[in-house]
Order: structure tokens, then sequence, then C-alpha cells
């Protein structure tokens, strides 16, 4: 294609985005911001989004169905799931003006995900134990109402996404397949360019299942999420459920002190506390109380450089629901203003729980139960009953170990490319969509959920690679594979003809009223893996340099086509 | 491709739906509708609109650079081109719930087409003479709030568009890139095989134009458009806009006789009438009255058996509004209720046109301006002034010929596959979009817009190519080339696997209790152009059957495989 052809033209000013992604991929021409977290995609970043999509496309073959489901769903279909109210990013659609609601006032859904449309139409076309297992997928434009969209194509109101659903007789077949799409998955990340970086790394699976969901996670500085990789069993955690051990809080005291009240009025961080106190940090406690879908309070201590993570103490509790406890019941429990809560003397129907993290020291400080007041130099078996086991209820830090290899943490950033989620019967049951087994008998069906969001893989690729000058797309998802730029006089159509014929897909920069600089600073931006120049200097051959290279080498027309040829199809 | 795989089954119920394209796109499994006017294209659909798609896209390629513009945008957007409030079938999304609506309570335009979105984008960045002319497509969903989604997916509030936009400095230039457009149109209906029956017509060109527009419409006997070919100029015309000379009235009579004021209580259509008066239809005028946006009243004569055509009467009026008179203005010009108007002793400001329909009778009836009276024997001359003119502001009827060519028109149901509009300076004016020219003014840009709607073309091929037991699709479309099946015991794994790694696309019924009726049956249904059999009683060797022929031939399986090689690539 020619530089003519593409609708746009690169941005000079220094202007930045809220994201590198942003910045390079509007600098360059490939997307453009219509509204927030809604873009365009212009030539460039078309092509790239098709050639993202064509990989995806080509894998999920192997593993599943293509189809295409619509956008608009009726309502009826996400009140049987309970989500029509609960699915706080959910969006719907309407006449737009007076006369457009006079000709028809329905509202319809404007789907942010497909469980609550595939379900529905499987169930008119599969009853049989006979036709399972069966898998679909599509790859569409979804709709979420994000509050804050961010990061360029990485948090958008409207983006682009593969989504795959598989239906089975039993749970055992379920994760059988979902190994299968572990499988599938690893291979789309790996032609993308981004195998290499990329781990499973396990999250919450939500209110669906006990288990673990999956989502691919890919190195990246600048990544929204905190992996922790456990090197000795090569298990990856998000952050948010990541089983950890503390280090050991080494005290230098050996003697237990008085226990004491102390005054601090308005003082209720640990920071403030532990300077006020002067004392470490790894000496107070946290208390946060909580109260569960039983009627049943909960109070969580945790060592004061640690934080309370509800998904483990969910878990550890067994309750699918967890609140924060009103003002009303924290004083009720606790005697105090919000803020002074303690595991002293707590009502007995108040369930403690104490991490690992408050294990081992002596003359902590805690909540005193009180306002204004903390206690310090409190002592288990003295002061307050040693738990009979503490448990593991807050969220992972960098130092900690996996409880159960005791291997200390690798921790890094990096971004969600795709996630597989094991929904169970969730839909299904919601549905009433049941199986006719080999008896006549009804059974529950089992169903897992398989995404990947094609555009926000697009932004997490351009964070991942580049440098100060633009982006290095990888060989697989870059626009053109070679950027012909040719200076002066020299003929550029008829090489450009040439290269084109030979199957090479090239970007060929025709403008005239361009210096060499710009056009080098053009294709540095736009990052295709190859450039070729053509000037009076080098007499008819061609200078060939890698975008994420420094050496030029002057080779023959030939020679730069036998190389460029064997770059297609990687 | 297994049948096993494709989540559908065939529908065996009699059930009819709104059209013949639902009937056999929802019994064949290609589609499922979800809710009024939104359909799911399930995998046997998706494979033939991912195949209509890519023809229409490798035409567009050679005229357009392809991007993906967003659906969603503001409604600033809609504002500037006036269109938020005018555009009846526009709808908007946002949140569908509180919870949603509490973290983002915009509203935003779910765009039906995208001139307002693409002129805004392509004014960043073009804008030099320099840059022009340039032309974009993309292949996207688009959502209409129809009042009645009809006929399968013939008109449906979710559907499948690809649009292309072009810009241009000049009419000329718009005029040139407006023709190569055209062809490249035919290309893609002749590739989709539809293209011997498919032609240009003109219609309306709305506001933006005083030109025509061009549609292209499918011969179809079902078509819910009505064309006017007129084979000495090689013309075609939408009915709604084709000029139109009435076949003269013949008399018997030739006598004037005396006018005279009938009583005709509640008479008030022309059928009704001419028995209650005991002449022919012909004898009798219908008279409408208009307002126009002058402040004018119009009133329109045609012969009783033509109606008034609006758009030829804002034509002839050189008014681009013109609204039905409202009851008050009727009771106000004519002294009478509605339903008694004719053109004598009209107001003097009242214009007055007659349709050459009118002219060259005797006697002929009017309404009287009287409620509940009519006028007979009317005659020009002496009753009545011989307008100066008579104009052609009818509706065009089977019969009537080309004022221009006096040839008499072939007239045929069709169905309009795709439109392209000349749109001038209409949206680029709403943008004040200008282009710098030469000398460093800026000047007008002229656009032009051309949609082809591929889930609606999709409908058509089906309602144009079927028989009574399911559809006929041409090769070009077809799910699958050819639909193997295998009866008793035969082995039909390995000419499945042979087929396919030949590069043949077939769908192997891989169903094992299921009768050789039933699944004949179903692959007539579906519709692909190969039928091949292997049974017993072929031993060793293929039935091979064309869908749209009745000739079984037995063939050996290497000379099926190269029949069938030489329709790929079509």
């Amino acid at each position: 294609m020619k530089y003519s052809q593409l609708l746009t033209k690169t941005i000079k000013s220094s202007k930045k985005f809220d994201s590198i992604n942003a910045t390079y991929l509007i600098k360059g021409g490939f997307i453009d911001q219509i509204m927030s977290g809604v873009y365009a995609f212009l030539p460039l970043g078309q092509k790239v989004l098709h050639k993202i999509e064509t990989i995806i496309k080509e894998e999920m073959d192997v593993i599943g169905t293509e189809l295409f489901l619509p956008s608009l769903s009726p309502k009826s279909f996400w009140e049987k799931t309970r989500r029509l109210e609960s699915v706080d990013i959910l969006m719907q659609a309407g006449g737009a003006n007076e006369m457009s609601r006079a000709k028809n006032d329905g509202e319809y859904i404007l789907n942010a995900t497909h469980e609550d449309v595939i379900t529905p139409i499987a169930m008119k076309f599969r009853e049989s134990y006979k036709d399972f297992p069966f898998a679909v997928y599509q790859i569409q434009t979804k709709y979420r109402n994000e509050e804050r969209p961010k990061s360029g194509l990485l948090r958008c109101r409207e983006f682009r996404m593969k989504d795959l659903y598989s239906f089975h007789t039993s749970q055992e077949d379920l994760n059988s397949y979902y190994e299968k799409a572990k499988d599938a998955y690893s291979k789309v990340f790996a032609r993308l360019g981004i195998g290499e970086d990329t781990v499973i790394a396990l999250a919450s699976g939500g209110d669906f299942t006990k288990e673990y969901s999956h989502e691919f996670q890919t190195k990246c500085e600048t990544g929204e999420d905190t992996i922790f990789y456990d090197k000795k069993t090569k298990t990856a955690y998000n952050k948010e459920v990541t089983p950890s051990k503390a280090p050991i809080f080494m005290q230098k005291e050996n003697k237990l002190r008085a226990i004491e009240n102390v005054k601090g009025e308005g003082i209720i961080g640990v920071a403030e506390l532990s300077k006020f106190l002067k004392i470490p940090i790894e000496a107070t406690t946290k208390t946060i109380l909580f109260e569960d879908d039983r009627g049943g309070v909960v109070a969580a201590c945790v060592r004061g450089d640690y934080d309370v993570n509800e998904y483990k103490l969910k878990r550890v509790h067994k309750s699918k629901v967890l609140k924060l406890a009103s003002e009303k019941t924290v004083k009720k429990v606790t005697g105090a203003q919000v803020g002074y809560a303690g595991p002293l003397n707590l009502p007995k129907d108040v369930k403690l729980y104490f991490d690992d993290s408050t294990q081992g020291r002596i003359n902590f400080e805690c909540g005193a139960n009180k306002t204004n007041f903390h206690v310090i130099n409190v002592n288990f078996g003295r002061d307050l009953k040693k738990p009979k086991e503490f448990v593991d209820i807050k969220t992972a830090k960098e130092g900690d170990c996996n409880p159960k290899s005791g291997e200390v943490y690798e921790v890094f950033k990096a971004s969600e490319v795709g996630n597989i989620f094991p929904l169970n019967t969730k839909f299904t049951d919601a549905f009433g969509y049941k199986y006719i087994d080999n008896e006549g008998m009804k059974s529950d069906i089992y169903m897992g959920s398989y995404g990947i969001g094609s555009s926000r893989v697009m932004g997490v690729i351009v964070e991942k690679f580049h440098d100060d000058r633009g982006i290095i797309w990888p060989v697989q998802v870059a626009p053109f594979l070679a950027h012909l730029i040719v200076l002066g006089d020299e003929d550029g159509e008829s090489l450009y003809k040439k290269l084109q014929q030979s199957g090479i897909d090239v970007l060929f920069d025709d403008r005239t009223n361009v210096s060499a600089g710009e056009k080098f600073a053009d294709a540095d931006l736009i990052g295709c893996p190859f450039r070729l120049v053509v000037s009076a200097k080098t007499k008819g051959k061609i200078e060939i340099k890698k975008r994420n290279e420094g050496d030029i080498t002057l080779v023959s027309v030939q020679e730069a086509e036998d190389l460029l040829k064997r770059q297609v199809n990687v």
C-alpha cells in the first residue's frame, strides 16, 4: 500500500496520551479517539487488528466452530441469569429521538459478553448426550459502560473480542476441554509474538466456581496486574488470589512488656501510628470488620504492613458475600468509632481470624476497641488467646513465599491478554438447560467461557514492543512487513510493484514533499519490521534495516526479496 | 466440516416464517431469530456471510482503503449534521441499570450509518488539494430502529453492511469516481452470482442532491421494489421516481355533456365512486392538497387510476418540503370536508397542477369542493381552464411509457442489494470541512457514499435461488462446495479427509442415527452446490449430483475431486 492511501498522516506534536499504546497508535495513525473509551481503527490499525484476529481465528477453528451472535439481545435473557441489574457495566440501546421512539419504543441489551445469548440458542439445538461436547466462538465488538476508560486500547467502552463457549455433560469433560483451550491459547500468543513472556496465572473464579479461573498475563512494565510467580512449582498467581506467607518479623527484644492503652486521637493509618508510637509498622495490627450474609460479624487481623484480602477471607470464612461492616455494626461490636477495632475483648459471636503475618510477634499493637485508643505490648497467650490456627487472609506482597512450596515469589507487572473461565452450571441452570442422558434422565450441563480481547492485545503488544522512537511490531502482526523509503529522484514505483508481486506486504512512502529525516522518523514510529531505503547512494541496491536493530545492510533487490519472503508465513 | 460440528440441526416442522429467506435460513440452521429484526448467524450462516463479505472486501480494496469505525459515536457528531432529531430510525446506547448509570450516565449514538463519523475523522488528516481524492470503507454492523422489521434478513434492526465514503475536490471528480464505484459494484454482484439479474436503477437522491442516487436492484419475484426498465435507453428506474406517461384513456363518447353536481355522501375512494357514478375509474379525478414550506397550498390532480407522487410533485413545484394539507387548510381552501376537493373554483393562490393522465378526457369527474358532492361531465376549456402544460406528478404504473423515449416500460419486482449516493457537500458543509486549493483558498469538498448490506444480500440470494426443497446456493457463496452423505457402513471419514486435503470445502454428514431420506432432504435444504453420495451400491465410486440439476453421475473419487477442484476460485 502507498502512504497516500492510508487516510492518515503521522502526528508530529509532542503530545502524550494516557498510555504508551495510545500515544504511539494515535501518533502513528493506527487509531483515532472518537470519545472516551471509543476508538476508530484507521487503515494501519485495521490491518494490525485483522492480522491479530486472523491468527486467533485460525487457532480457534481447531477447537470450536465460528458463528456470529448479535450485539443486541432482549432484556429477558439477562433477567433469566439475574444479570440485568447486577452487571454494573451493562449497556442498553433504544430509539435516539422522539420520532424513533414513536416508531418503536423497545429497549435492548447491548451485549457485554454472550453467555446470556449463546445458552438459549444452544438449548434449541443440542439436548441429547450424543450432541455433547461442543464449542462455538465468535470475533465481535463488545460494549461495557466503563466508569473510567483508560490506557488507550486497554480499557474501552467499545472493544473487539474473541469469545468461545464450550458445553459439556460432566465436570471432567469440561476440565479436559479446558486444558485443550489452554493449549490453543498458548499457540495464539506464541504466534502473536508474546508467547515467551505470557504466563497462565490463576485468578478468581468469581461466583461461578470454587476453582480458579485462568488469566493469560503478558509481562509488561506498564501492566496493570501484578503476578506472583513460583519458580519451584511453575505456578503464577494474580496478586488478588496469591497464597502467601509473610517473612517473619525479626524482633530484637524478647521480653514481654506490660500491656498499655495509649491515647492517639485521630491517628488511624498504620504509617502515622507507627511514627506516633515509635514502633515498626510490622508491630502494628490491622483489624477489619466485615458482615457476612448469615448475619454474622467477622474480624480479620493482619500485620500492619499487609492488607486484608477479601477474596481469601471469603474462602476461609466459607461465605460468598462479605461486606465491610457498617459504622453502626462497628460501634455495636467494638463500642468505638470506626478505626479503633482490635481483637481484644470482642463479643464471643464475632468470628476472629488471624493472618499468619501476625504470628510470632511479641509486644504488638492493636486497636483498643475504644475511640481514640490503641493498645500496645499485646501478647498472644497472655492478653489474647493464641488462635488454633493462623490463616492466610492477606494480599500478597513482594518478599512473601508460597506457603506450600516455601519458594519466595518472583513478582512482575503484567497485562492480561486472555482469560478462561469454568462457568460450570451457572448459565445452564439459569436457563433450565439440561441434557438427556443415555437413560433418558435430565442432567446438568457444564459450561466454559474463553475470551481474548483482540483490540486490547494490540495495545499490549505496543506497551511491550516499542522504543523512544515508536512501535516495534512483531513480524506476525505488523501492518506491513516492510516500509519502503525512496529518496531523491530514484524510481520507487517499480520496486514497490516488484515487491508486491512477490507477495511482500510493503508500505511505500510515496510522498515527495517530505524530508528524508521525516520519512525515517515516520518509519520508526509506524514500526514495520524492515525498513528499505533506495537513494542515489545505494546505486541500484537497497539498504535494509531491521526496526529493532541498528545495522544497515546494502543488498541487491533479489537478496532483499529473498530475505523478506522468508519472513512471510512465520 | 462435519455436520456434528455445526451446532445446529435442520428444523423439520412445516412452520413458515415471514419470508422465503427466513424460512429456509432458519430451518437449514443458518440463522436464528433472537428477537424481531435481530438474528444470530449460526456456523452455516457465518460461513456464507463471511464468503459474501470477502468478495465485497476484495473488490472494495481496488477502489478504497479498509478501516473500522466504532459503532458508538458522540451525539455531537449527529447534532452537527442536524440528524440527531431527524433520522427516524436512529438508536442510542447508555447504561442498562442503576449501577451502570451511576458509573457513567453518558448516552451515545449507535450508528445507523457513518457519514457523521468519517467526515470529522477525515478532516483531521486530509486538507490540502494534494490529499484528494481518497476513499475509505469498512464492513460492520449497523443499527436501525425499524418500526416493523420483516422479511428475514431483508429488513433488520441489526444488520451487516459494507459502507464506503469518497471525498473529492470537485463535482466532476466525484462523478468520475462514482462511475468507478458502479463498476466495482457490478463486479461484486457478478461474483456473488446475481450479476446477470441485477440492474442499476435510478432512485431518489434525497435532500442531498437534485440528481438521482443509484440502486443495485436484483430481479426477484418476492422483491419489495418495483423497477421500470426502458429497453430502448437501457435505463432502469425505481417506481418512486419513474418518469411516466399514461396510456391515453380511449373514450367512445365525443359529445360534451352538461356539468352536474351529484350527491354521493360518504363516497370517497375512486373504486367506490366509479361504481356509484357508473363511469370508468379513468373518468374520475383525484385531487390531493399539499402545503409547501413557503406557506403555499398546492392542488395536484391525477387520473383516478393513478396516485400522486410526492417526489415528482416536489420537483415540479421546486420545493424540498411538501406535506399533506391539514384538515383545516382543506376546509379553508375548498370550503368542504376532506375527500371532496377538486380543481374547480379554487382560490387563485392555490397552485394547481394537472398530471398528463388527466389530459385528453371529456366529461370527467372531480370533487365538487362541497361536502358529499362530486361534479361530473367536467370539461377543459368549458368548465375549467385548460392548463398551459400537463406535468408528470403520478406514480408510474405498468403500461406507462417513458415520456422521453416513448418506450413502454418492462416492469419487474426486485430487491435492493446496494446503493450509491452522491452526497455532494451535505456532510462536509455540516462539519465545515473544506480543502485548501493550490492558491491557498478554502473550497468545497464533495462526498459520495456507497453501501452494500452484506447480510441483506444473503437474504436476497435465498429469495432468488431456491426451490420447494430448499436453498440453491451459487458456488461462490455456498457454505460448502459439496455435501457428503455416506449410507450404511461405508467409510466416509477417509473420503472426507481426502477431499479436505485437496482443498475442497466439504460438509460431511457424519450422523449415524438418521435415515438416507432425511440426509437427502437436509442436503437439499442446506443447498450446497454438489451432493456426493457413497453407499454399498456405489462400489468405491461416488454418486455426484448438482443441487440445481436432477442428473446423478457415478464417478471415481479422482474424477469427483477434479470436478470439484475446478469449481474452486470461480
